[in-house]
């Protein structure tokens, strides 16, 4: 048994098995992955990891977890299996996460098919599952959603999210996203078909879980600022790789070097040491090495039109970036993005009064039912260069 | 000058002008009014007080000012006068204010009137305005809403709801009142009109206020439990008044005792100290004394009916009334209770975007525009002896 | 079973025997006295009874018993004791507590007197504990220091001191108290004859605890100003006392009133409607209104001499005020206060280290060694009107 | 003017100028330097940087200064330098700090050295001191302690240890290191000589200062394990920069890339990328491979032997050391570690009491005068294959 201080839970006690585990160096490289990517950028204080948000996830699936346990809804085997599943939820991430996993979502590999393939196949977790008689199928099917309890580590209200809406906003001082945990813990629970079934009195905390994300997702995670610098970062990542090591973008040696134990060394740093490579090398254009310097020393791209609404949004990027293309800014300097972000599903929230579970839409007085259901976000950043001249011809 | 320690704000400084206030009679009064009237029943940590809470919109007063007359807005004089509104807001306060002032309300009695005779007619407060050349004219003038900063004393985000969410907050521990105060007084400003102004970056800590605010009035000051004992103490001192002293339901008596000073003592602790005359006086019906006991011992009266909504109601309340004294409940144990509360008045609200003032429904991204108005509660509580019966009745 | 939110430690759940007993008048009345007695007057924040105390130190004791109880060392049953136990441990409580209580000594009746003729003799916990089969012995047992477990109850470092320290802590601002409660619950235990054991690594967290105990007697429990009202209440207490009810320093008719269940009613407000009928009763004398009109309005005494040290105090109190008395300043208005405040018994503190227990005297990196063992306080205090004079005739 | 949000502070404000020097790229470096090195590895959440602490000093500096100036002890134009020189006091920290520096203290090269250099040869900073015509001698005098202000930044009560012990105790968990920051600002100051001033009632705060000091020096900086790690990390560097680049630990070369600007990118970063190379490079020793993956999988070196006094130490090292090599552990596998850590200087700190300033020794009632001036740690660590026969042989 092992006890670890955690800034935000206290302290986090964990089993022999747990320990293990966490020991290992497949799992000891989440130190090494920031949990928020490039937030502290804007916010000094994001410098907090995966390695702490897998053990926040953790604690609170043990939270969950007991109380069903208690209610005999879950037997001990399931609570073990359900604890290491939060344990190793993000066992996959990329190196600085959403800034770079997407370049590889188009050879199919996502954060989730690493995860799987890690717990298949990382040799140092192989051992220890077997030492503890683990059945990483069930682990499997968790994450596969076939598993009852899988809405507890994958769903709109889980332990993902309540624990790193509440870490991110310590750490980054928006108080938007302050949640009353215990209550929340305290009056949810999960249905079939990945339902977040709730009692009418924890309506109050449940409505601050949803609004809290949708700060959250405005004030950092698509903060203007920090997108632009997860924009440039992905950019340099790509121009480096396609020079040093293309293999990366290929699906069997990234699950190669899942085999070999390689991939614990892929991480924040492993980024950081190639940029730090290209200001070292002489084969490598002046361009590339100004955007790493521009990205080390917070010089990043800038906005230079922005929508955002709970609506449809109404300008077509793509014309707009024609226009600065014509007007003569390169398009390696111009960098668009769009995204829809789904809030809330409401028809999947059931409400438990005076005795059972109604459709949401039947209260009247609860703000769940005014929440948007989606924001959409559209905006074109430039080199900091052309700040002025786009700015310019799009006003 | 003077420091007191405040458990929400720190450190907080008063000068000499202000010192003398708070020693006076008349405020120290303040120290035995609890804020949240008898939230404490329900929430055991809400015992804090009138006194701390002025001390605290005073605090809050200071910095909004500072930073007007940083920027020319205010003058010293006119921060000055700001500080000692904000410090008195509350001197007219009632025994635990909600509870027993809407008693007084028939008779032209609100606290807003009280709080006028004692800044005029106090002899202590008078002397020390002498003192220190206070013209108490300007100070009514900021309270009637006559001068340009009324708003930061009294409008939908004032220094006084400012400091009691986030006080109220912290001691009932209703988590869902956390507000980043900071960002919002730096983002917020008054205009004519009593209008908010706002900054589109403050939209976010703005939507946060109205929706603490609202979670706030469901969670504790219209709680279920909590509006009961308010309700049942309302008709205690009621009768406790008509029997003793029913001199105190006349304007006058009330005003006089302003003038001699023996307001003073007319408090939380004056209602208590009757409470407790009831128990010990062998002349007081025993019907009388079992409710003083029932108050004392936590034996209040429970809710048989409810609606609450963001839209109309749809039960008429006297109907359910009727039906339970038909059915043998007496009336005196029946108290029902409807109010229709406001929310948030979204035409008063400007937001400051690209150079210039917007309505806030030209803004497609802020919960502001999603927000009810009004929330309209009705509920009906009996006398704990009847509830089943009445339950019976209702369903 | 039922939850309370406390402003320190979280929800606090009860189960359906507490839950009666937290119901009961008896109970209820803890709401009705200060946990700091007039602490408030000092630090406006200090208003938390001793009902939100009684609940947390019941929690801690739940968490220090169930930490036993997985090590086999203490039984459900002895657990469910402890718990009661805990619950109880203020149940004798004089209103306004320390101010008052040392009137009573003389009479050979303390809290802890009145503690048990409660538990013994109440009327409602009798039918309470008989319902639920609770043995009142067993808890006595644990009062007297009859049982092993006696010492998490009350020793230097028990439930009670963890709670209010860092409860106190907490209302006052007083920020030297903090603690790391998680810490120190896991590394304390408890030996025979009330020794204190402490493993080598949670020596840190007890050095804390002893000196933020030492802290919190400089900064609250004995402060200047607080003494003073204490005091000064104290003999206002006794004048009204012996005017109005002097069979109040009756032991026999103090144990009547436990059980009749008047005494339900005896508690801070009972004080304060005594002051308050003093104010309208015109058969009292002009001094005694005077002095309560000072209390009210916080004109207390003011201290003109004073000695603090760890060492012996090296000056007579008597001859000061003798001094005084002969220079004309009433003995009435002149009060005396000395006492030599225990800090620390260092031979009962264990240390485990390296497989055994050994003395502290035999570890050479311990603040706890250095820390001293009494502090001692003498001071004198004058009524406002004298303290010119005395502070002239004193320096 | 520049608002950054501080999750210890709030939100910090800084000038145009002060903008600026934050902007450069010499200070952006900051953010790549975690301010207690490698204590993440026992306290994950001790990820946070000298970029931040940076900006809590500044902010910390600006309290006291201002303090200062209304006094007007200090003018406008020496606060100015106050907050510049505060802002920049880390500017010379070496990469993972105190784990690297003392490599560097043989060849005449402290963070202090490197601090002057930067500050007078930096070309960025340089172009932005002429722009605001801030004149760096002003700056080094006082970093040099030849101003009367030089105590503010570097003394044992300076605004340094003020943020770093409240910021690390915040980020490790560590409770043993809560201050009341703005007490102990109110209540002290600075005189002649690097004393320490402080007024009678401020003891208590500057008591909590130094034993929270004595405890986050046992707890963290000098914790077994982390200390561990910053001897191993230390002896990989070494080798490492034998290897690759000797002219690391040439003075002048380390002059040059201050000048040449390259010093902006030698950092936490920069080592962890020099370890990912030695990863990936075939021509390094297997040996040195295995240290790095060593370290980045926290399998470092642990205690077989330890010694902690507040008096001398009582064991030779060199005879332990001699003993352990002597029966086969190999000396680079052996890392001895000996400090004598000063926590007080008696003699510098003036007690303002009663009109004028007394010694220390003076006071009877203060823990200062119990608190021990030095703190002995020493310690043997050994790779941790040799862990077990190291500790039978030392046994």
């Amino acid at each position: 048994m092992k006890k670890v201080f955690d800034e935000v839970h206290g302290y986090i006690t964990l089993n022999d098995l747990e320990t293990k585990i966490v020991d290992s160096p497949i799992f000891q490289r989440l130190r090494r992955i920031k949990q928020t990517s490039l937030a502290y950028l804007v916010y000094p204080g994001a410098m907090h990891t995966r390695f702490s948000h897998s053990l926040g996830s953790f604690h609170l699936s043990q939270k969950i977890g007991e109380k069903l346990r208690q209610n005999g809804i879950l037997t001990d085997e399931e609570l073990s299996v359900l604890r290491i599943s939060s344990l190793l939820h993000d066992i996959g991430q990329f190196p600085f996460s959403h800034a770079i996993e997407p370049l590889y979502l188009q050879y199919n590999i996502s954060n989730k098919v690493l995860r799987s393939e890690i717990i298949r196949n990382d040799a140092e977790l192989e051992e220890i599952f077997e030492e503890y008689s683990v059945n990483t199928d069930k682990i499997l099917e968790i994450y596969n959603g076939e598993n009852t309890f899988s809405s507890i580590i994958d769903s709109d209200v889980d332990v993902d999210r309540m624990d790193y809406l509440i870490r991110d906003s310590r750490h980054t001082g928006v108080q938007l996203g302050n949640l009353d945990l215990d209550r929340l813990i305290d009056t949810i629970s999960y249905g079939e078909d990945n339902n977040i079934l709730v009692l009418e009195k924890g309506l109050y905390s449940l409505e601050n879980f949803y609004i809290s994300r949708l700060h959250m997702y405005q004030a950092v995670y698509y903060h203007k600022t920090i997108l632009g610098y997860e924009l440039y970062l992905r950019n340099i990542y790509k121009q480096i790789v396609d020079i040093c090591c293309s293999e990366l973008f290929d699906e069997k040696y990234i699950k190669k070097s899942v085999n070999d134990g390689s991939i614990a060394y892929w991480d924040d740093e492993w980024i950081f040491s190639k940029l730090y490579e290209v200001l070292s090398d002489y084969n490598i254009s002046d361009n590339l090495k100004m955007q790493v310097k521009n990205f080390l020393n917070r010089n990043g791209p800038k906005v230079v039109f922005e929508e955002v609404s709970f609506d449809k949004l109404t300008t077509p990027l793509e014309e707009l970036v024609g226009k600065l293309e014509r007007y003569g800014i390169p398009r390696e300097a111009i960098f668009p993005f769009e995204e829809k972000i789904k809030i809330i599903d409401k028809n999947k929230i059931k409400v438990f009064s005076k005795g059972k579970y109604k459709m949401l839409k039947d209260f009247s007085n609860t703000l769940l039912n005014v929440v948007p259901e989606y924001i959409n976000i559209s905006r074109i950043y430039v080199d900091y260069k052309f700040v002025n001249r786009a700015r310019d011809l799009l006003s």
